[in-house]
């Protein structure tokens, strides 16, 4: 990756206020800012540094580089999931990812989801005498609404996201349970207040909120299929604040017409929208959000100065900040 | 109050599960189990003890006390407040109340109140593609949701619930502001990481968050006026799950169509429930729910416990749990 060498060119497509905190770095780096939904993001001429976000463009780029393309000498991209590029973008130079910025945004919505599920807060919006009264009478002395309190939270993922997610969770007295692909360290379950559990099926059936925080890669593709949802504990509540093609959607709209699962909170579908008529936009199970979990006040500041600190490591020739592994696709 | 003499008789208008567990106790103590919606709660022919809960048959009560009523040695209450209670009632003998025991219920009520506004969750309940396009573009990179962490929590009242609500918020990275009227010990305030503010004006005016979690007594029938309100910070959000009558609603509602403040949420009104037509079930930036945030799996243990020790206590004259101070109101 090397060191500093002039003169150096970024191409800017996240945000022009990253332009003169770069120009704070070091003076001799040239900026070129594009907008933010420029037609062919892989257009950069050159450039030695590229800071680019998610778009429609990326989406629907090529499926092998263009002619005109070069690759940089380093990447830099806003979000934390890295499905929104072609692969032949995310191997040609190292790429740095955005991940944990929007893990505390995130992480408030994904306890948002649960409690207004526990506490049964959708169906209590009353507009009358007699609903207030009806309502307020189905919530018994002896027929109480839940807490999260005593409840048991599983995690898919143990990022930044996930630890966030399981740091609140704890505060609010739920016993936390963690399925990730990556080995646990001696000890470390016991330091982070969490247990591990061996497979995914068992965590849906321990679980009474499951939430959905890794990332989408060729093996977790779908990996909430049909046998995973049959293994739910009674009166289960999914929350995918992940990427949707990490659920099979007709096993999950299955499970809830079936009455395995109780309800599901997406953020995230895969295609996002869902189209027309997709039975998420009607479910009764279903809460659909816009892929919103992720905006904060923090978020931009967080990534500015990730961005800040990379282009130093990258200027001294240190490693960077959140680099993606390729080979495991986070 | 006096230590055991046998015979000793409870009445049990809270739930028949009580009186087992008090047989427990001591098998030589009589119990009289009645209906929770018993028609004259003061009919105790002669109890020594009574355990009661809030009725419609307390709140209308005769203004003084029926002839053949004879006080007992002890009244306990399954509630915190005592303001559905007359007051010859309260002043007769030493009477404990349930406070405290919902304090994890009604806490996360407050978590789910303050999320559900901050992260605007709903208007994002999408029901096609143009809607997920239309409202997902509304959240900008440059403008996105507020969170949480960050925000401020104006606590009025500082008992059980306030310390839970303020525990839970500190976890979320919020700052808590705290005004109460009991005196605070010296370095309490750093201790239990909030800050303490001089009076309920200053509190609204420096919070995104106000929740009402203080009882009703003289002092603080309609302590939410006019003057109050209008030094609310701009965007203020009020949460109310302690009873309707601390605020001025016309003050209230007044306070909402001029924008001085933005939302409030509503478990307790004063009546319960608001008469029909009342704007509490229609103004947009009203939620309101029906006296509900109490509810929660542990509430009933918890009171089942209070009520075992209560009479333990009691059996070896010992002081009582939870006693009302009449002079304070609570």
């Amino acid at each position: 990756m090397g060191g500093a060498s002039f003169p150096l060119t970024v191409v800017n497509q996240i945000e022009p206020a990253i332009g003169p905190l770069i120009a704070q770095v070091d003076s001799r780096i040239r900026v070129v800012n594009q907008a933010r939904d420029v037609s062919e993001p892989w257009k950069t001429e050159g450039a030695d540094i590229l800071l680019t976000g998610p778009s429609t463009a990326w989406k629907n780029a090529p499926a092998t580089p263009p002619a005109t393309w070069r690759p940089a000498r380093w990447v830099q991209i806003a979000s934390a999931g890295t499905d929104g590029f072609p692969q032949w973008f995310l191997e040609a130079q190292p790429v740095s990812t955005g991940r944990g910025n929007a893990a505390v945004p995130i992480a408030e919505y994904v306890l948002l989801a649960m409690l207004a599920h526990a506490r049964r807060f959708e169906i209590f919006r009353v507009s009358s005498p007699q609903e207030w009264s009806q309502q307020g009478s189905a919530v018994k002395y002896d027929a109480p609404l839940p807490t999260l309190s005593g409840q048991t939270l599983g995690l898919a993922g143990y990022g930044a996201i996930g630890r966030e997610v399981a740091r609140l969770a704890r505060s609010f007295g739920m016993e936390v349970r963690v399925w990730r692909r990556s080995p646990w360290l001696d000890g470390e379950e016991a330091r982070e207040g969490v247990q591990a559990v061996r497979d995914l099926g068992t965590l849906f059936g321990e679980a009474n909120h499951l939430v959905l925080a890794l990332p989408l890669t060729d093996e977790t593709n779908r990996i909430v299929d049909r046998d995973v949802l049959s293994r739910s504990r009674p009166g289960l509540h999914l929350v995918n604040v992940a990427r949707g093609a990490l659920i099979d959607d007709d096993a999950l709209l299955e499970s809830l017409d079936r009455g395995l699962l109780a309800a599901a909170t997406l953020d995230v579908t895969s295609p996002e929208p869902p189209p027309a008529g997709h039975r998420f936009y009607t479910h009764p199970g279903i809460r659909l959000t816009p892929h919103v979990s992720w905006s904060g006040p923090s978020v931009a500041a967080h990534l500015r100065e990730r961005i800040t600190r990379n282009i130093e490591n990258f200027l001294h020739g240190r490693p960077l900040e959140s680099l993606l592994d390729p080979r495991r696709g986070y």
